[in-house]
């Protein structure tokens, strides 16, 4: 216990400094390492074995609705970059640029990829030209970069992973539903994969994608109340095609524009999981995407037959789970701390006296709760118990969605909840950027999180200026 | 059968102009598309479908023999690069550099992985300090960089994607035998999965790795005689151990370094796959990778039943096998040469007069040969089918292998075979990398292949300097 204690100590506690909190868990749950490259980290193997499960999932729900993979340079010329005035105005800033090449000056500037719609585009004016060519609907997997100030693991890297949906639609309408379609995807992936609930809604004018007409947004809270940027959806119109000069003929033989939709999802996500699910003792993660679901351990190992069984059931499970069964010569104490660091979702412990009654023990990583079942049917105690960690869990975070979610009626009241209380703030706005700026200014960075799909009607006016609302928008502040 | 006609006269005889038929492939066979930047390709859904399936295949022959994925950061700090005397002079004349982040000069220009040895060392070096960490198994999936000057698609290009392990061992003897074993996964997979035969062997001085002791090399022959560096496996001894001041404590409490090893396959490989099995009507795709491996035709669509009956067979292979089931209203001919042109092994007709005899036709990609089959076992027909595909193909290019695979004893000898037949040059070779320049130069451009695992004493003398001979080497001209 001595060792456990160690383990344990070794995390700053949330309450005391989540920022600490964060950096400890991402360390010692050894998700990442520093690189030597500013603002790039090394995915280290645990983490990345979450990544990889959250690719399996979501690439084999991307393809079942018609999706298939691709793969465009990571380079942009400059030039191509710049064809489409608000997107190129949106990320100039934050572009890693390459000049040289094989030791020469290049003659045109190459961006290192921070999106790309612009190669998509430029490949779906080589191939689209008549209706029977639509609906493409490619995504790719890959690296990006935006260049940024302040970093931290998953939340906010200059070189990031991500997937990035680009299709185009015959129709405006069609594109729309695409849109929609793909926020529905990343929303139940949130809710069913990761146990984590989010509110869906489209971003204001000010908040929206660069080069987008609507951009639509998955919004989760973490533990402390902030809110984090979960998965953006844009419709693009047919802004970009005019752009790149993209046309097909139409069933009437008249040449029309298609409409597009881009849509994302990134490591960040990773930072969701740890902040939404982590708790004093580490990490804990969603089953769904655990690298290790299951942690044998046998107790009293040495004891006559203890480690051969454990070792049967830990072979049973392992067609099922993703299993670790840890027969390595630490205390117990100190490989409970262990997986319960790494957030493993559920502990299986067996000694003696269970062989003996034919039984084991499942620990929750969530609420701890030790449930004794037979070993008759563990493949069944097991499935049941982990269903159970993940309901846990996202009764946890949408317990926490609703506690730290506030009502502003009016402007005082709003920056007092700023001020005083964590957590997102329900507020109606009359739709002009002058209220957003002044919120974020007076609340020192209140953001307007997404208008959601479900308003409601709190009240006739902005909660800033007094005008007539238009719509209740969810505030927060992000990472 | 005039559309049959039209699509087949599309592509350049490879006869002809091997090259213009390389090229016509890719690009009607829509694996890729070019792209504005110079030397990068856009690789379309169906070449990216193979790219996937090889992955899926060799990840878990990787991860079944304990490796573990991770990502590291794509840029490197020139500095970081620089560290291994020998491997940046291979590397830096061929690097692209970042110059600009987030519109400043940066302070340290960040070149864009061409490999990632110096990474994984960095991080290495945070993470080894005792022999029980050891071994250290990594490999990971990314897009990598190397500035070339004249390209082409999936053979070279300047951006490509690969895998690259870097593993870490106890003692030398380990990491020798990780590195003969990483070999021989590439050998296998060549062989059983692309069924295409390789030779085995050991790279000269000259052609190894920048920065390894020994690098060893897989070479399968393509149709026209040229070779491919199929794939690599790198010993580096403890040099870059040394070079990042990695160490660790040993078994016997005395600091030692490690002992470490890289290898990598790249997107080449589909070049490979290309040129080895491709002919005049198209790809030719294994089974084992091929996006699509059995293309369902109903003839006569159209006749009642048809159609019905068509989609269950197809729906009943969808279980087993990758099916695509073409019911569109293109002719039977054109059907057939676009199925044939993308390489699809298998093709499976069925018209009314199949359906009365409870049958169907098979048709190999190969040799085109017409097979009719009772509709009872239809599973276990096309799997047979598809075995039978795989090792025409294996055996055809261990034909082509054996047919260009000549024996020079004398230096004229080999200078008129190097001129006049295409193909391997099996000659013996002093040791000294004077003679391979001189061959090099006197054939314009046949180069050391490798000293193979079952070298032939075919006699005493260096073919080309008449010096005692220390090895028998396989020499070709490379793409």
């Amino acid at each position: 216990m001595a060792d456990n204690k160690k383990m344990v100590e070794q995390i700053t506690s949330m309450d005391t400094d989540f920022a600490q909190w964060y950096t400890d868990i991402v360390k010692k749950a050894e998700l990442v390492d520093y690189s030597g490259v500013k603002g790039c980290m090394v995915i280290r193997p645990y983490g990345y074995a979450i990544w990889e499960n959250i690719q399996k999932i979501m690439d084999a729900e991307f393809k079942r609705l018609g999706h298939e993979n691709v793969y465009m340079p990571m380079f942009i010329p400059e030039s191509l970059l710049m064809k489409e005035a608000d997107h190129v105005a949106g990320f100039a800033p934050e572009c890693a640029i390459v000049t040289i090449g094989g030791q020469n000056q290049l003659s045109e500037r190459l961006i290192v990829r921070p999106t790309s719609e612009t190669l998509f585009c430029e490949h779906y004016k080589n191939i689209i030209h008549s209706y029977r060519d639509l609906p493409k609907l490619y995504n790719q997997w890959c690296n990006v970069v935006r260049w940024e100030k302040t970093t931290r693991p998953f939340l906010r890297t200059s070189e990031f992973l991500w997937q990035e949906g680009h299709t185009m639609h015959e129709t405006a309408e069609e594109a729309r539903e695409e849109t929609l379609r793909m926020l529905g995807v990343y929303a139940e992936f949130y809710e069913k994969t990761l146990a984590i609930p989010v509110i869906r809604g489209r971003k204001t004018e000010k908040e929206k994608f660069a080069g987008a007409e609507e951009t639509y947004t998955v919004e989760p809270m973490m533990h402390n109340g902030f809110a984090l940027q979960g998965g953006t959806s844009h419709y693009f119109g047919d802004g970009f095609a005019k752009a790149f000069g993209i046309q097909f003929a139409g069933r009437d033989n008249t040449i029309q524009y298609p409409h597009q939709t881009s849509w994302g999802v990134s490591t960040r996500m990773i930072g969701a999981i740890i902040m939404a699910h982590g708790d004093d003792n580490g990490l804990v993660l969603p089953p769904a995407i655990a690298p290790i679901q299951v942690a044998v351990i046998p107790v009293q190992q040495h004891k006559e037959g203890v480690l051969e069984k454990t070792r049967e059931i830990a072979d049973r499970l392992a067609k099922k789970f993703r299993i670790k069964l840890d027969d390595s010569d630490q205390s117990n104490g100190w490989k409970f701390s262990q997986y319960e660091m790494k957030g493993v979702p559920l502990r299986l412990e067996m000694g003696p006296r269970d062989i003996e009654n034919n039984s084991c023990v499942l620990v929750s990583r969530v609420t701890r709760e030790k449930k004794f079942v037979s070993l008759d049917n563990i493949e069944a105690e097991v499935e049941a118990a982990l269903a159970q960690v993940h309901n846990e869990l996202y009764e946890r975070a949408a317990e926490n969605l609703k506690n730290r979610t506030s009502v502003a009626s009016t402007y005082e009241e709003f920056l007092d909840i700023a001020e005083h209380k964590s957590g997102f703030i329900k507020a109606m706005w009359c739709g002009d950027v002058e209220c957003e700026d002044k919120i974020k200014n007076d609340t020192n960075g209140v953001k307007s999180r997404c208008i959601p799909f479900n308003e409601e009607h709190l009240s006739d006016v902005c909660v800033c200026c007094g005008k007539p609302a238009k719509h209740m928008v969810v505030w927060g502040r992000q990472y």
